[in-house]
C-alpha cells in the first residue's frame, strides 16, 4: 500500500511538532461526521471506511519524507525521530462501510495519543469525504432507475484518476451494477461494460457497415450506437444486424441512444425492435444523465433497461464536496463541545444506536458511549492498540450490506426527502447544556 | 511512472479489437478540445499536457492487465498480442502546458494508427478535463485576489488523492502561491504553508497558552488562528505573544481569520495589530472563500494579504467538470466532421494561430494546419514516431508562463467576462462547409 503520511495539510505537522515540544501528546478522541445533508439528499452512504483504517494502521514516514520535512527548516530533529519511528497505535471505532447514515454521525472515532490522531485528519476526510459522496449520489441515481440498471460512464470527468477509481467503487457500493472503467473492474472486481463511439461509426463507410463490423468482431450480445446520424434509422440498422445475428445462432444486446428526447426515441425504438422479434433486446441510454432526469423518464414509463451516468455520478454534480469534519471532542481534561454557529459538536465518546421496527429503520439515537438507549449500536472498534482486528471485507459483502442499509430507510423522495432523523440522548444533552455553561462563564470572563 | 493502459473505458478495447479485425487501423487524427466555456469564465488555462505527453509516450498493457483482459471473454488473442506489444507510434501536438485558450481549442490534437489514438482517449480527457478545470479556476481565484496571495488549503475536499496532488499543481500554475498539501510540496516543489487547528487552541487551558505554546515551538515567523473563541480578543492575544517574540529577537508573521464577517474583522484586527507596533503582521483568511467573495473583499479594501482557499478551488465549484471531448477530425478519408446541435466539430488537422498586438492577445484564428493567416502557432509537435521531443518542462517554468499567457488576455471581469475570441480561417470555413454539404447529402439518401 502506498505510504501516504505527507498526502496532509502542512498545519498537522506543526501541531504536532508543538504538541511534542510542549507534552501534550496526551489520549484524545476525535470524530469524523458530516454536519449537514446536502439539499434534496435524505442519508449518506459512508463509504471510504475500510480505506480509512487501512491507511491509518499502515502509515508512516519514509526517510525520504524526513528528508522533505527537514528541509523546510520547521522541525527539530526530535520531532523528525517522533515521526520517523511513527506508527498508530490507538483505537478506531467506525460504522460498517456502506451504511446509510444521517448527519452529525461519527462515521469514524479515533482515540489515539493526539498526534497521531491529529495527523490522520487530512488523509481521512480527502477519503471519506468523496468516497461518501459518490455511494451516496450513486443510491439516489439507482434509487430514481427502480427496476432499471445504473452504470458508471464517469471516468472522463471524474477529478482524476484515484477519483474515477475510488468513484467506481463508490458508485458499485451505492447500487451501480457496473462500470465503464477497465482498471476498476480488474482492482475491485466491477462487471465492466462498453460498447463502441460515435467515431467507430464515422470510420465506416455507413452506420449499417459498421453494425457489421462490429457485431462480426463481437457476436455474442453486443451493444450498438445508434444515434450518430438518425436515431430510428439507426434503429433500423440495429434490427437488421440482430436478424442477421439470429440467423447465425447469436443474439443482439442491446442498442444505446446517446441524445435527443430519450423518452420519445425509447419509445419508437422499442417499437422497431419488437416489430422485428427482437423484443429480448435492451434498451441503454445515457447523455448527462442525472437522478431527477431519470426519474422523469421512470415515471413516463420510457422503455429503457439500463442507464449509463457520467459526470454527474462521478461528480456527484451539484454537489461539489460534501462538509466532512474531524473534530476533537474528548481529551483528558474531558468532553470538548464547539459551539460556534452552524459548527456545532457533539462532544465525547459517543455510540450512535439505530432503532429498528420490522426491518425499518425509524430513527438513531446520538449517545455517549456506554449510555442504555436502546438499539443497535452502529460504531464498531475496528482497531484497538494500532491493529486491525478484522480483514478488509468484500467489495459485494460492503454491497449487499449497504443495499440492505439503505432498504430499511424509510420511503424516500428524492426530489424532496425526508432526512433520516436522528435523536440525541438524555446524557449525551446534559453534557452539551454542561459544557456550553462552562463556555458561557469563560466567555463572560474574556468579555 | 505508474502503468494506465487500463484506466479507460472498455469501449476504447472493444473498438480497437473491431478496428484490427477489420483492418481499420490506419491513420487518423482526434483533436481533444473543450467545447463550452462554463458561466463567467472567459478562457480556460490548458494544463495536464505535459502529464498526457507522459502518458501516451509510455502506455503499455502489463502481463496481469492481459491476464484480466482475458477473463472477460471478448478478445481474440490477436488482439491481446497486439495489445501486449502496444506502444505509441504516433505524432502528438499540443499546445504548451499554462496557454490560456478559448473554446474549441485544440490542446491536444493526435495522428496515429486509429487503435493507438483511440486508446489515449479516456486517459488523456481524465487528466487534462480535471487540471484545465483547477488552473483555469485558480486563475480566476488569484485574478480576484489583485495584490494580495492565494494559498490552495484543498486537500480535504479534493476529490481523492490524485485530485489533492495534480490539483494543488494546477492551482500553482493558475497563480496560487502555495498549498497546504505537503506531499504535494515534496513531489513538485510548490511552496508549502500552514499552522494550527482551532483543536490545537482547545487543547491548552486558554488561547493566550496556546499561542505561547505554538511560538515556543515556532519562533520564526509563526501564523496564530484567532478566532476560536472571540476574533478581537484573539487579535489582542495575538499581540501580546507577537511583542514577546519582538523582545526574543523573533517576529510574529501572521493572523488568520477563519469565521464571521472577513471584511470587519480583518480591519478591527488591523487596527489591534497596529496599535501594537506590529503592522509588519500579515492577515490572513480563510473560510469557504471563494472569487466572488474574495473580489467583494477586495473592493472593500479589506486589509487581508493572503486568503486560504480550500473547497471551492480545489473542486472548481460551481462547475463540476470540464465538457472536453476527444473527436476524430480526419482520417484515410479526409476530414471528419460532426452536426449534431451543440456538439459541432471542427474537421481536419488544424493549427491555432494568436494574433497579437502591443503585447495582447487579440484574438485566436483556428485554421488549416498549413494555412498562412498570420500569428503565432500555439500547437507545437511534442512526440514523433511516438518519441517525445523535448523533457517536461519545470513547474516553475511552466508557472511563469501561464501568467504571461493569461496577462496579456484582455481585460477580464470575472463576474461577466468577454469570452476571448476564437476566428475560423476561410480555408476551414470552407471545408466545414463542403464537409456540411456532404453530410446533408447523405441525410437525404438516409431519409
Amino acid at each position: 500500500m502506498e505510504n501516504k503520511a505527507l498526502l496532509t495539510d502542512l498545519y498537522q505537522l506543526t501541531m504536532g511538532a508543538a504538541y511534542l515540544a510542549e507534552g501534550k501528546n496526551t489520549p484524545a478522541t476525535f470524530d469524523l461526521f458530516i454536519r449537514k445533508l446536502p439539499s434534496d439528499w435524505g442519508y449518506f452512504v459512508a463509504n471510504g471506511i475500510e480505506d480509512a483504517i487501512d491507511t491509518a494502521v499502515n502509515l508512516k514516514f519514509s526517510e525520504q519524507d524526513i528528508a522533505y520535512l527537514r528541509s523546510q527548516h520547521l522541525f527539530s530533529e526530535d520531532y523528525l525521530d517522533y515521526l520517523r519511528n511513527f506508527k498508530f497505535s490507538g483505537e478506531i471505532r467506525a460504522v460498517k462501510e456502506g451504511t446509510a447514515v444521517g448527519p452529525n454521525t461519527p462515521l469514524v472515532s479515533i482515540t489515539a495519543p493526539r498526534i497521531e490522531a491529529q495527523l490522520l485528519e487530512t488523509i481521512l476526510l480527502n477519503t471519506i469525504n468523496f468516497q461518501t459522496l459518490i455511494a451516496s449520489k450513486a443510491s439516489r441515481v439507482v434509487h430514481a432507475a427502480g427496476d432499471s440498471k445504473v452504470v458508471d460512464f464517469g471516468l472522463r470527468r471524474a477529478h482524476e484518476e484515484s477519483a474515477g477509481m475510488k468513484g467506481a467503487r463508490a458508485a458499485f457500493i451505492g447500487g451501480a451494477v457496473g462500470t465503464s472503467n477497465v482498471k476498476a473492474g480488474m482492482e475491485y472486481g466491477i462487471p465492466i461494460s462498453g460498447t463502441h463511439a460515435h467515431s467507430f461509426i464515422m470510420s465506416f463507410p455507413s452506420e449499417l457497415e459498421s453494425f457489421r463490423a462490429y457485431a462480426r468482431t463481437f457476436p455474442d450480445k453486443p451493444t450498438l450506437l445508434i444515434d450518430t446520424y438518425d436515431t430510428l434509422h439507426g434503429a433500423q440498422n440495429a434490427a437488421i444486424v440482430g436478424k442477421e445475428l439470429e440467423a447465425k445462432g447469436h443474439r443482439l444486446g442491446a442498442v444505446r441512444l446517446d441524445s435527443g428526447d430519450l423518452l420519445s426515441l425509447s419509445r419508437h425504438t422499442r417499437n422497431i425492435l419488437d416489430a422485428s422479434g427482437l423484443s429480448y433486446v435492451k434498451i441503454i441510454a445515457s447523455n448527462d444523465l442525472n437522478e431527477y432526469k431519470i426519474s422523469e423518464l421512470r415515471a413516463q414509463e420510457a422503455p429503457i433497461d439500463a442507464y449509463g451516468v457520467g459526470t454527474e455520478l462521478i461528480t456527484a454534480k451539484p454537489v461539489a464536496a460534501l462538509s466532512g469534519v474531524y473534530k476533537l471532542v474528548e481529551d483528558d481534561q474531558g468532553g470538548k463541545i464547539k459551539l460556534a454557529p452552524g459548527k456545532k459538536t457533539y462532544p465525547g465518546r459517543k455510540q450512535v444506536f439505530r432503532v429498528m421496527s420490522n426491518g425499518q429503520a425509524l430513527h438513531d439515537i446520538l449517545a455517549l458511549e456506554n449510555e442504555a438507549v436502546g438499539g443497535t449500536p452502529l460504531l464498531e472498534t475496528v482497531v484497538e492498540e494500532g491493529v486491525r482486528l478484522q480483514p478488509r471485507r468484500s467489495l459485494e459483502e460492503i454491497r449487499t450490506y449497504s443495499l440492505a442499509s439503505v432498504a430499511a430507510l424509510h420511503a424516500y423522495d428524492i426530489h424532496n426527502p425526508e432526512a433520516y432523523h436522528i435523536k440525541v440522548s438524555p446524557g449525551l444533552q446534559d453534557m452539551v447544556e454542561k459544557l456550553t455553561k462552562q463556555y458561557e462563564v469563560a466567555q463572560l470572563v474574556l468579555a
